[in-house]
């Protein structure tokens, strides 16, 4: 171990002029486990690309499904201030998604749904809970946001939530590279598919 | 071992009045890869499940990603024979599509990409490519059904495969149990989602 320095035992030095080490872990292992699922990223592995031990993971995560939990509802919160933000500064319901559209192809990951059912097996109710929670408010996000272009008769009426879901799954294309390589930009491949969600394939 | 006969070496019995092995093998990978992942599942737990040992799985595949190769690329294969079939025996675009968005909403598995990205250090470029093909045939189908709904004016144009991608991204939502568990079957889901796909959520 280098730099040995008069510290707390088990307590892991912490940079000031960085960001914090457990913000570091929980950014990396959002990265790790998106990529590459539950079961094939080893806490040994987070550690590394932290450059810390694997004790500084354990003494601020209990357990991988803990790191798990709190990787996952960190990036879905982030995701959720994101739309947000990106929504509420729009001109227009339509200019809005598109953005929201953009931001998600450009930052395109896995399908969280896959990646929760392959880590489910170790996950406690709690932990399951709180992922699905902060799935949720995603959606419900969305959801409100459509539920108000139908109050302005700009949406006709539907299942808001139905809504919020098949937007969100069209946002899944971003994972193809191929598809996004044929594209000049994300934004190119969000203004095109937000047409489709607004206004349908077919001729009107 | 059980039931011992007077058989080749190295050549497991073959039950005639029964699935061949070789199919009931790939049958049971497909299901376990799709719903696992690839890490997740051991040739050990595809033998156990088909009740045939490890050799006899060795028998028949060289290796693993072999295996899994041959598994996912006659899932896609059958996958495409059914949507060829559901798209030409029906009466209309829009009953042809609410037919096949039926069919995969009963029938979800996840994402494919997620579990190819994940198996993908596991295989060699020409199993990876054979998949990709697999893949590729679906998308193609859609897209020359939707290119002909384009030459009859009834879609506007657009990328044909885009929408084919679009389209099965929308059903990636089959994923998600809550969201089916409100609606009384896949074909009233499948119809809501054909009806955004081919007129959209706004107002006409």
């Amino acid at each position: 171990m280098k730099n040995h320095t008069n510290r707390v035992p088990g307590r892991p030095k912490h940079d000031k002029e960085c960001e914090p080490i457990h913000d570091l872990i929980i950014r990396t292992a959002s990265k790790l486990f998106m990529e590459k699922g539950y079961e094939q990223v080893s806490l040994q592995q987070i550690a590394n690309a932290c450059n810390v031990s694997k004790p500084s993971i354990y003494y601020h995560f209990t357990s991988k499904p803990e790191l798990f939990k709190a990787s996952v509802t960190t990036m879905l919160n982030n995701v959720y201030e994101k739309i947000k933000y990106l929504l509420r500064e729009a001109e227009s319901i339509e200019s809005g998604l598109v953005r929201v559209a953009e931001a998600r192809l450009a930052n395109p990951h896995a399908e969280l749904q896959t990646i929760i059912n392959e880590a489910e097996g170790n996950l406690n109710e709690e932990q399951i809970q709180e992922i699905r929670e902060a799935e949720l408010q995603i959606y419900r996000l969305l959801a409100d946001y459509f539920e108000g272009a139908m109050d302005k008769q700009f949406f006709r009426k539907n299942d808001p939530m139905l809504l919020a879901q098949l937007f969100s799954s069209m946002l899944l294309i971003g994972n193809r590279k191929e598809t996004m390589s044929q594209y000049e930009s994300s934004y190119d491949v969000g203004k095109k598919l937000v047409d489709i969600f607004l206004h349908g394939t077919t001729e009107r």
